[in-house]
């Protein structure tokens, strides 16, 4: 395993994840679709079933898919991601650099599925809702506070089950279908139970790397990115994933 | 394998329960939320996954979560909950003074990410369903029975898996991702077929812990907890554990 | 293994399968429950988990719980139902008597869960509901027609399932949890796809025992029992499970 | 194995594929049935599961049902499609002409469980896309994308999946319930992401083989079969299985 594979493998997840991620919210928000307004359940499990196909397809580097969870098991104490992939700076560079550009294609591929769509006069701030996360109230400590939280589930739950079938740090790739079904479903239930005032990000790169994708792409009627808020989904989810990583030694002996 | 453990486990797992299930009431009721008004289906899915997170993160423990499962197991005729800890007083007071205090903690970590929400003006009523069951008709009796009919499809169909699996009695937590989703099932079940009367607690700690939350937390326009109706979800859930306990030998040769 | 405790294990999980199946009809529909309204998703959902629960408290038996799969076993030629438990007259009538009294008794329960919402006003057609289908459009030959097919699809993918792992005739709780999960799934999805027109009984027991409990019960407002209906849930779901029976020897060689 | 048991394989399977595909929005958009108008979550559930069921009783062969599964592993250069069973022009007719003979007969059986719903007044449209997919906004080339777009994601985390367990090429229905439950939450999550624009056919088969059931059975007010649109369906999702077969070996190292 060499850190060009764990590169490949994250971009392709990531990528992956953002294509089914943002396609769901397009699909829910934005005019002229078949699931226009279905409402929030299509949209958990959406993302949760983008995480499940994500997962599957980057198993050769665990399928982190998330610089949050990366930080978070180097912050365990890991010694390594996968087989022969030593945790430090080179390592969790590539992953997260992977992750970013990985995301910013999936948003790009999701632009392409959805053109006609967002080529549809709609408001600024749904189209913009398609690549970033925004709060229903704006307020940026309690916002972090929120996506700190989500993340913190997340992270603290992968960490578990690495514990308990002694594949620590990263179990989920590792079991195939019924992994990718168990990160799935955590992330159905984050969505339902603390996408409420954020739209749960939890993952830097899922944000960040699309509202880039936002900002560079020629959509009709965009508006703009919204970048006052950007760094809350990215300092929130970090937050969250390192102390999830921190305390998983205290809370899971 | 201490007590000291097994508090641990419990109140990590029970808080990470009322956390994710009050967090989807929350997103589902109070205005400014994303979720809003979805509707019950994304509850029960919320507080399946709830249990599905939970009992990941207190495999130790068996994952009770609940001093229904808790009584129901002891009730059983189970010699121990895991192996080196026998059923007994000590054990079960244990389990279920965890199993309060992690509910307690749940439900104000569950505040804490929806603080904005809940500090903007909302019905009294629905602020205190994000932590507390109530009835659609109130009537003790026939609440009571709703509870413990629910209560014992929970813990006999836990008891059932155990005694076909052999792992007699609490099988949950040690078949990993594939366990934790049975139960998850489980309860997303109880609260689609049972949940409609009286919001399905099924779990003393579940109903009381957050109920005690509630009674000492700032909230803004927050009212009444609601006391005269706090002993049906503790009597009702216990009644039906302890019934599914006896009835397992019975009904599950 | 006797037939005293195959009789045992079809009523018990015949009973679960109709506290719960009925349970999410009488939340969906009758006034005064949480989950009023919700739809028909949260239906399917809903008796897809109650054969969940249903089937995991029967594995002594196979978890049958329908005169349909019991006579479509049958029809295939199968030689055993569970080892020790030949194919024949005697075992059969054991299996089917079970299921019916199984009904009978999970409808009561049901009834007991909801008898504050029965007791409330409500259109008798939505009280029978409860307990028993009825068509869209009353047309007894398509009616049959429907679910005949329906239960075609249930006992052929049984059986297909049964041949592919070579646990012939009813893998199903052998598999545990996951043999439980891939059935709920089946009705779940046979419920969605083709419960449109007649409500999908696909189950005599499931039906008729029902309507003798509702017709039966002290239930205010509770209206005419429709007998003339009666046969169509019988007679259709019968057809189909012995037709896949003898079609699965071709089409599944 | 013969190619005549692949036919017959994946002739039975496809039709279980289209029977309850059909269903699904039979129920949701035509008149008089139990759900009506429950939504787009509840079609994505109904696909999902109708392919659960599909590969679940085509087991012999793999479970393709779809032309561009079969042509995204020949053109990742697999040896075998099953044991037995080279990759090659026979094989490859084979099982495209069963799938396109399955989905018409899939389309029949559906028109049949719903035909007194088919026999009620109710937009032609409606009528036709119970049989065919058909485009939000009309434009081929966009049209094509979004269908190319997510039928790679299917074949992708096939073939992903496959190379993980070492499988290769078709995993799916060695599994059993498990593989037959990957793929189907994988179509759910393509459905509810993808399927906005076009309805997402992802599958020539499914799509053409039910439009030529539209055009020669006797349904009332049933309208034109939209013919124009025919082709993108087809070349669209072949497309995109090809290019996934072709990257398999690029992006899956």
């Amino acid at each position: 395993m060499s850190l060009a594979t764990i590169f490949l493998s994250e971009t392709v997840g990531t990528a992956m994840l953002l294509l089914l991620g943002g396609g769901v919210v397009a699909n829910n928000i934005l005019p002229k679709n078949k699931g226009n307004g279905t409402g929030f359940l299509m949209v958990n499990w959406g993302w949760g079933l983008a995480v499940f196909a994500g997962v599957l397809v980057s198993y050769k580097s665990g399928g982190h898919l998330n610089p949050a969870v990366t930080l978070g098991i180097a912050s365990s104490g890991a010694k390594e991601f996968v087989p022969g992939i030593p945790v430090g700076f080179a390592s969790i560079a590539t992953y997260i650099g992977a992750q970013f550009l990985g995301a910013f294609i999936g948003a790009v591929l999701c632009w392409l599925a959805y053109k006609k769509q967002f080529d549809t006069e709609a408001p600024a701030a749904l189209k913009l809702g398609v690549f970033s996360t925004g709060p229903e109230v704006r307020n940026y400590v309690w916002n972090v506070v929120t996506e700190a939280i989500g993340t913190f589930v997340l992270v603290f739950v992968v960490l578990a089950v690495g514990k308990f079938t002694g594949q620590n740090p990263t179990p989920v790739a590792n079991l195939g279908w019924l992994g990718a079904l168990g990160v799935a479903l955590l992330i159905v239930g984050i969505g339902a139970s603390l996408g409420g005032p954020t739209g749960y990000a939890i993952n830097p790169a899922r944000d960040l790397g699309p509202r880039i994708a936002h900002a560079v792409l020629p959509i009709p009627g965009k508006g703009a990115s919204d970048w006052a808020y950007s760094w809350v989904p990215v300092v929130g989810p970090i937050l969250g994933g390192v102390l999830a990583g921190l305390l998983s030694n205290v809370l899971l002996p």
